[in-house]
This record gives structure tokens, C-alpha cells and sequence, in this order.
């Protein structure tokens, strides 16, 4: 296969390295993927646990499904070219690549291991010095206006929690001061109302925020993840913008997307069965397919959350941390109000979610359990902040998905019956196939190009890269797209 | 305060100490816990988080409330005795005891610190030595009968995941190989039945299942835990035996107490409002008030879930790994069939649920999530699991154990309008006082006497003490609980 543009052959001088001692490029030799290595060790594993989801087994080398440069041991900073170019990164969780000197100097410190070892329950035995690491770590990162956090173990469980506290805030409001009434306390025994409140939340068609019963009765990506699970069937769903891209072409009809979602949310505000306490949205809608809409739709949400007295939750567990070029993805909407709840996991490595203090419960452990978080995690989160910082690491994905994003669209041009809807925020790119068949080869024979990535929505293609990710990359990935699209 | 009966001056010759370089016992300095350094750092901590909760902080030694053996620094297995001898442990889950050498040499294993480094996303890309770690870790403590393992980071987690599996199963067998609708892949999309159906879970009074909407729809252990937030109105509780302690001295009437308990639970399964598609029971019921229940409860609860088809999950997350004096609880049942899932969380610093293959999803990615466990928490289990087999500790804990609570009932028998129903299996050891009032007075006073442990359920103490407590603390803590007793 030719490559007709050169990506190759690039160099791109305003882009110093920021990892040393990568291998040149990705070297795939088995012929099937996964190879011969890794289905021995997947069927190995598959006495014990479910692998059908799985393609790759990393990090030894007689799993490396025949890679020549497999990662080495202790091998300093082989970050993105391990096997394949990896554009997935543990689903969107990566941060700094693999091997990471700093995560690996992080990860003997005596602090860390106090943390593996003595593991606190920090609702009610906090380690001493606690305070000081989440003032480090965490807070440095808060989004502005939300001087609180909420510590938990996974983007699912944040959410979920989150909703408790919205759920548990509007009680307080409702009872305005008054007593709990003892009809509360034993229906909530019962799981009757009112104790039991039949309240909602509200969320958007295409939305994923986890998969236990909470979080799954608001995601709405595709029946396979809801399916024969029990649900609460009041609370709802709105439709999300479908707007066509690229967005700077097609804004007047966007617009008009836009408001038409807009009017019906409102709508559904005003007329919900149950009342809708809290509406959470990501700011891109990941697994639902890399679906965008603009700062204006979003200040159109918190405008009616504060108009009906809704709290709003925005979900980043996917779109946080630098991906799209800011580091929080909902800074670039410039709202006339913070959010009320930020949630965040994934590329932090810990979970959890920031907001107010009104939205702390109104008596101790009501919103709680035994570990909340893993202060191992949290340490980590330190030093990715610390990395993010002094690498700019934000600054490289949106200067890395501007030439990404600019490239794509060059190719999205030469071959528009296989790519099109090009489209994304600093590397948090995506492009659309002409259905899932063909997604689904594309990304396979992407894989057998060298190339790691992940499918969304019904026929998309998204780009998780590490931080670390850069235009020398980029064009490795760039040289495989086109391949593979030239014979597609 | 005299000690009456010489707790301390005993000798255990039959016991060798398990650590090396303990204190010889607890120091309190502070007149008043939490003390003015606990109390300042707290102060800290709450501008970020709610801290009601909190009462102690450890590990640092200006945190230390005045202890005047703080913990030092790498300091080998100062295990116990840090400030407190500690009989809480973090909510039941230390099973080794602070700076368990073992574990801080796993540490800063190459294996820690590629787990630490190189977070996979278990489901889609395993890590190659993955199979091999669950052979050396959580399957190696597979109960009987059950083969497989799903992983996660919670017992909340573990327990919600295990409903969705035992719904889908469910749903799997009332097809019967006939294909998916149309209109259930449609509804579930609504959170309407058929594809969200209207099924149950059924669990008991005074049961502790977890915090987030599915599982806390299972929790009836008080309304603070519950209120206000929505549940699952037809999931079904069901009595709990209130038993007589000791048991063996009320044989008869608690044989017809649960009876009773089993008619009713019959009843429910037989006329339930929504088909009940899983039972959740803890072995002891702890969070509740340490309940208790024999092992012909627990057969008849086998046989009621066989008979109607319900899948039978025991919850041991409070009592796995070795209190009890088995490695599982459910081990001393010795039940005609294995439970269908057991979940674990807490001593195992890991979490998931065992189980066999029928359980697995029809497809993937159906119960699923990014992460799928922590792996570095797994190899920690790893660990947990050597130490336990190579020191005997589950055989430590039942010793420890059966001398501690015969020394409780001699206490109880001399303060018997103090304390009551000393009632147990290992050191999973609990007794009453006569009101909630008076048990928090004692817990308070127990902390200034140098014992930390917590209450549980109205009235009730329970001991939670690591895997390597032995007589020789169990004479610190008889000491501390006669003292408090004597003045009470």
C-alpha cells in the first residue's frame, strides 16, 4: 500500500518530543487479529471471565501477538507505539501513555505505597494528610465555581451518586425547613412513595452515563445495554441535536437543530410525570457517536435548569482531563453560571464529581460508603495534573487536533463515499462511515494497519489518544486512514 | 480504672505473635476524640468535603491526636496497635493489619507498578498475565462450586452487576431460544416494559446491600440510608429471624422463629407483584445489627430459591475472607447446592462476584463496564490470600475468636444490665447495649480507652478486627470493655 501524501515523511519542527525513546512506528506481523498469542491467552482466560469484548492482550511479551518491538520492562517512556498506535487508550482512560516515567517515580513513593497498603475508609478515618492531597490533586482541576468534591471509583458510581444528591436537595427544598414526617421514614423503608419519592432525571437520546440501575435508566445509546433490566420508567429522555457537519458550514440549520431540542426538553420539563430534579448531558456524547452541539445549546440547557429549579449535571467522565483542547470540555462554552455537578473519571484514573456546598446532604452518611474513592488513584491524579501542567499538555491536544482534525478533512475529501462528518474538538476526533458493515472494517483493517481504535454511535469512528499524542503521531495515524480508505 | 479479672497480665504461650515490633498497647493523650489535632485537620478537610462522619485521622504523625507512638515510617508491621487497637478497621476492611510487610513488599513489585502505570480496560484489552493473576488470586479462594469471576471495584458494584446477570438470565430462560422483539429492544429504549421489565429482587429486613439506586432498593437497614431517593417499589423484603442469643441455649424457639421467617419468605416468592428473579442475603447480617441465623435457615432459603426458580446470591461482602472462622461464611452452612453467586468486596481490598458460567451475559458488552475491577487491588488480593494460607489466619481468626467471645460472656454475665447477647463466629463478634443512647455513650468511651470499633444496627458493638488480631489484643480489648462496662 502507497502512501500518496506522505505522511511519513513529515517532520513537524514546532513539535519537540514529548516522550523520548518511542520505537519509530507500529509493527504488526500476525496476519489476524487477535493474533495466534493472544487468543491462547484469551482462551486461557476465558475459563474464568467473559472475553468475547476482547481483541488484545497487552504488556508481556509472549502475549505481544507478534509485535517485533514488544514493550520492554522498565523500558523508559515507550508511550504510544506499544504494539499498535493506540488511538483508544483503554477506552478513552490513558492519560499519559504507557510507561509514563512520572506515573512510574509516582508509583514507589512512600506516600503511594502508605496508600496500597494502610487503605483508609475515608468517610470516617481520613488519612492525615488528605486534605492537603486532594488540595493538591483533585481541586487544582475543579472547574470554576465548584469548591467541592465528591471522591468515588468510577464514572458510573459518580453519576449515580450525583443523582442522590440532586434527589436529596430538592427534598430538603420541598420540605422547606419542616421536620421529616414519619410517613417519610417508613414508606422510604417500604420503597414507597413519599419516602421513596417518585422523582426523575432527566437526559438525552444518545446519552451514556453508566450501566448500574441509576445511570442505566438514564443512558440511551442501544438496547444491548438495557435490555431486560429493570428501570424507572418516569424518568426521561429528550432528543439530543443532530446537527451535520462541519458545523461552520451548516449553522443555520444547526441552529435551527439546536432549538427545536431546546423547545422540546422545555417541553418535557414542564409536562414530566414525575418531577425533574436534576438533567445531566456530556458535552460531547461519546458512545453515542461523537455527537456535538454548541456552547449556545448548552447555556440554552442551564438557562431552563434554572428556570425550573434543575440541577445540572455535566458528565465528563469521557471528555475531561485535555482531550478536546480545554481542560474541562464545558470551559469552551463560557456559561453565564457554572454548572451545578461536574463528573469526572476515566483519564483522572480516580472518579468522582465536584459542586457546591448546598449540595452536600443535610446529615452524615447519607451520600456515602465504605471506601469512597481509592486514594491510590487520587495520588495518581496528582501526578497527571503535575504532567499536564509542565508539559501543557491541553495546549499539545488542541494544537495536535487542529493538524489531526485539518488532515482528516483532506482525506475526508478524497475519498467522500468512505469518510464523511469529520469532526471534533482538540484530539477528540471522530468520522462517520457509509454504515456499522462498514465501520466495523474499517476499524478492523485499521487494527491490521497498525492502528488501535474504537467504533461509536451506529457508523462512527472516534480518536481516544493519550495526552501525549502528537503530530508525528498524528500522521502515522493519517498515513494508516488513508491506506486503508484508498482501498476501501 | 482497675482491671478486675487481669486481662493484661495474661500469657497466650499457644500463640505466637503473627507481627513483629507492636506497641504494647494503645496511648490516648487527648482528653476528648476527635482530639485538637484530628479536629484541625478535619477543619481543613471539610472546606472540600463533608467530614461529619470523620472522627479520627491517621498515618501522619502531626495528625496522630497526640499518640505517643505514631506510626513511623516504613517501620516494619506496627500492625495493631497504631493509635487505637484498632477493632473497626476501616468498615471491616483491613485484612492484614496496617503496614503489613507483605504487603508493602508487593508494593513496589514490577507487577504493582505495571498495573499502576498501565491501567488496562479489562473487557477489551487484558493485560497478557491477567488469567494467570486471577488463577493465583481470587480464584484460588472460589467458593465450591462456583468457576467464574466478575471483577469490580465495590461491593455496591458487585452486588448490582450480579442482579443485572441474574435478570438477564432470567429473561434468557423466558425466551426460551425464541428470538428478541422488536418490541422489547423498542421499550427498553423508554425504560418500558417489556424491555425494562418489571422483575424483583428480594432480600431481607435490616439487610445492607449497597448505596446506589438497585442495590439500595435491597438495603433496609434505616430510613437515612433511604429516603428520598427513588427505589423499585415491588422489590420485596422479607423478616429476618430474630433470634435469641446465645443461640444454642434458645434452640427451640428460634428453630420456629425462622420457620416463621421461611413461610413468609415463601409467601412473598409465591405472590409477589413483579416475579422475584434474585434473593440477596448476607450470612450475618452486619450493617443491620450482626442477626444471625442458622445454618437450616440458610438450607431452607436454598431450597425456597430452587424451588421457584430464584437466584440465590449470598452477600459476603462484610463476611468474607476469613472472620467468620471459614474463608466464607457460607462454608459453615454446608448447603445441599452452592449458592448460585457469591459477591465479595472489603478484607479482598478488590471486589466482584463468583459464579458459574450460565450467569455470563448472551452477548458481550451486556454487563459491562470501562475499567471492570482495579487490577492493582487484585494482585493486592493476591497477597492477602498468601498471608492468610501461610499464617493460618482464617484458623487464627476462629481461636482468637472462641476465646474472645467466651471472655465477652463472662463480662456479660458480670454486667449483664450493661451488656447483652455476646453473639458470633470467629472474631465476627458483636453484643448489645440496652439502648442507642447508651451504645454510643460505650463506643465513645471505648475510643478514649483506647479501643476504636463501631456500632451497628440500634443497639448493638461490633468487632471488625484484622485477620492477624490475636488473644494477646483480644486481652487490650477485654480490658478496655471490662473498664467501660464497670463505670457504665
Amino acid at each position: 500500500m502507497a502512501t500518496s501524501r506522505g505522511y511519513l515523511g513529515r517532520t513537524h519542527e514546532d513539535q519537540q518530543p514529548l516522550v523520548q525513546g518511542e520505537p519509530s512506528g507500529p509493527k504488526i506481523i500476525t496476519s489476524a487479529i487477535p493474533g495466534p498469542k493472544t487468543k491462547a491467552g484469551l482462551e486461557r482466560l476465558d475459563k474464568l471471565q467473559d472475553t468475547r469484548a476482547a481483541f488484545i492482550m497487552t504488556g508481556s511479551n509472549d502475549m505481544s501477538d507478534g509485535n517485533q518491538e514488544p514493550r520492554r520492562k522498565g523500558k523508559e517512556c515507550l508511550s504510544i507505539l506499544v504494539m499498535y498506535l493506540d488511538m483508544f487508550c483503554q477506552i478513552a482512560s490513558l492519560p499519559l501513555g504507557y510507561n509514563s516515567k512520572a506515573l512510574i517515580d509516582a508509583a514507589s513513593s512512600p506516600e503511594m505505597i502508605q496508600m496500597l497498603v494502610n487503605r483508609p475508609a475515608l468517610g470516617i478515618v481520613p488519612h492525615g494528610t488528605w486534605a492537603k492531597t486532594l488540595e493538591h490533586s483533585l481541586m487544582r482541576a475543579a472547574p470554576k465555581g465548584l469548591t467541592q468534591v465528591f471522591t468515588a471509583m468510577c464514572g458510573t458510581c459518580s453519576n449515580e451518586t450525583a443523582y442522590k444528591a440532586a434527589f436529596m436537595y430538592y427534598q430538603k427544598q420541598k420540605r422547606g425547613g419542616n421536620e421529616i414526617t414519619s410517613e417519610d421514614l417508613s414508606t422510604c423503608m417500604r420503597n414507597e412513595g413519599p419516602g421513596s419519592p417518585d422523582l426523575a432525571v432527566m437526559s438525552f437520546d444518545g446519552g451514556f452515563h453508566g450501566r448500574l440501575f441509576g445511570s442505566l435508566s438514564t443512558t440511551y445509546t442501544k438496547p444491548l445495554h438495557k435490555l431486560d433490566i429493570p428501570a424507572f420508567s418516569n424518568w426521561v429522555s429528550s432528543p439530543f441535536p443532530a446537527l451535520r457537519y462541519p458545523l461552520e458550514k451548516h449553522q443555520v440549520e444547526n441552529d435551527k437543530e439546536e432549538e427545536r431540542c431546546l423547545a422540546i426538553a422545555e417541553e418535557k420539563m414542564k409536562n414530566a410525570k414525575s418531577p425533574i430534579v436534576a438533567l445531566i448531558v456530556e458535552p460531547i456524547q461519546s458512545e453515542g457517536g461523537d455527537n456535538h452541539a454548541s456552547p449556545r445549546f448548552f447555556q440554552g440547557l442551564r438557562d431552563l435548569t434554572k428556570k425550573y429549579g434543575i440541577i445540572m449535571i455535566v458528565d465528563e467522565v469521557q471528555t475531561g482531563v485535555g482531550p478536546t483542547g480545554h481542560f474541562w470540555a464545558h470551559e469552551a462554552w463560557n456559561l453565564t453560571s457554572p454548572p451545578d455537578i461536574v463528573t469526572f473519571s476515566k483519564k483522572f484514573q480516580t472518579a468522582g464529581w465536584f459542586h457546591g456546598p448546598e449540595l452536600r446532604a443535610d446529615a452524615p452518611y447519607r451520600n456515602f460508603n465504605t471506601w469512597l474513592g481509592d486514594p491510590v488513584r487520587v495520588l495518581q491524579a496528582k501526578t497527571i495534573l503535575e504532567e499536564i501542567e509542565s508539559k501543557d499538555l491541553v495546549k499539545n491536544a488542541a494544537e495536535t487536533g487542529a493538524y489531526l482534525k485539518k488532515e482528516l478533512h483532506v482525506i475526508e475529501n478524497t475519498y467522500p463515499k468512505v469518510i464523511s462528518a469529520v469532526r471534533g474538538l482538540g484530539t477528540f476526533l471522530a468520522f462517520d462511515l457509509p454504515n456499522p458493515q462498514e465501520r466495523d472494517v474499517f476499524v478492523a483493517r485499521l487494527r491490521l494497519a497498525g492502528v488501535n481504535t474504537g467504533g461509536c454511535g451506529p457508523k462512527s469512528i472516534r480518536f481516544r489518544p493519550m495526552l501525549v499524542f502528537q503530530k508525528r503521531h498524528a500522521d502515522i495515524l493519517l498515513d494508516a486512514v488513508e491506506r486503508v480508505a484508498s482501498q476501501h
